[in-house]
């Protein structure tokens, strides 16, 4: 195993739990847990009624939010968007955001957000480089 | 709603199904499905036994694959990695990247792929702006 690959275990989404300061849920940021370059990515589980402590925006940064278990709303400026298991969010960056929990939700939101900016996937275009010859480690067995 | 916030529904995980085209699954990538200029995203369900056509790896792009259900491995160069609930990786370009579902895992492989490149989060720094005073839309209710 390089600097090139690594690996964590945040356990399965049911047991991500949101780190509390003042009364309000953070955030578990890992790109720093990975030694990510390019890409954001946060693991997040909000307790029933919790909320953002207040609203964000960006100035470079896009943003995707994907909820993944229980029931909740996230706030882009005017609007208000139920979400849910499967709901997914793109946000440019000037928008402002917030999220909560709904009091009833018969779960914490287990939600996921990847932040990423500079050079678009368009800029950068097809880079991958494909091999399907070579066997992979579990053909031979 | 404007051209700035974009919502889908790809429903919880259980219901994520590759489309399989010549006895391999594929991939369902969000990306032009949300808009996204930064960031690319997939969803996958990999039935158990089903594996990735080949190899692949990028010449920009860097990736996070993160798992949320279901037994795999994935192969990165020369290791071969297990994967379940909340493993995330961390892939730099140039690696050479398989994946597949075990044969006995008890559901699909459920995951989705993150990737971006170019402009780094260092270089891009703190891009975020709080507002804690403005009330969010459910502080009335």
């Amino acid at each position: 195993m390089t600097n090139d690959i690594s690996v964590i275990q945040i356990g399965p989404m049911s047991q991500w739990v949101n780190p509390i300061t003042a009364g309000v849920p953070g955030r578990r940021f890992l790109e720093g847990e990975l030694g990510l370059t390019y890409i954001g990515l946060s693991a997040s589980g909000t307790a029933p009624g919790a909320a953002s402590m207040g609203w964000h925006r960006h100035e470079a940064l896009e943003e995707v939010y994907i909820f993944l278990a229980g029931r909740g709303e996230m706030a882009l400026d005017e609007a208000v968007v139920p979400v849910s298991a499967g709901t997914v969010i793109r946000v440019a960056p000037h928008v402002m955001r917030a999220w909560r929990c709904l009091p009833d939700s018969p779960e914490p939101l287990a939600w996921m957000c990847v932040r990423a900016g500079g050079k678009t996937l368009a800029d950068i275009g097809a880079d991958h480089t494909f091999d399907r010859d070579t066997p992979r480690p579990w053909s031979a067995r």
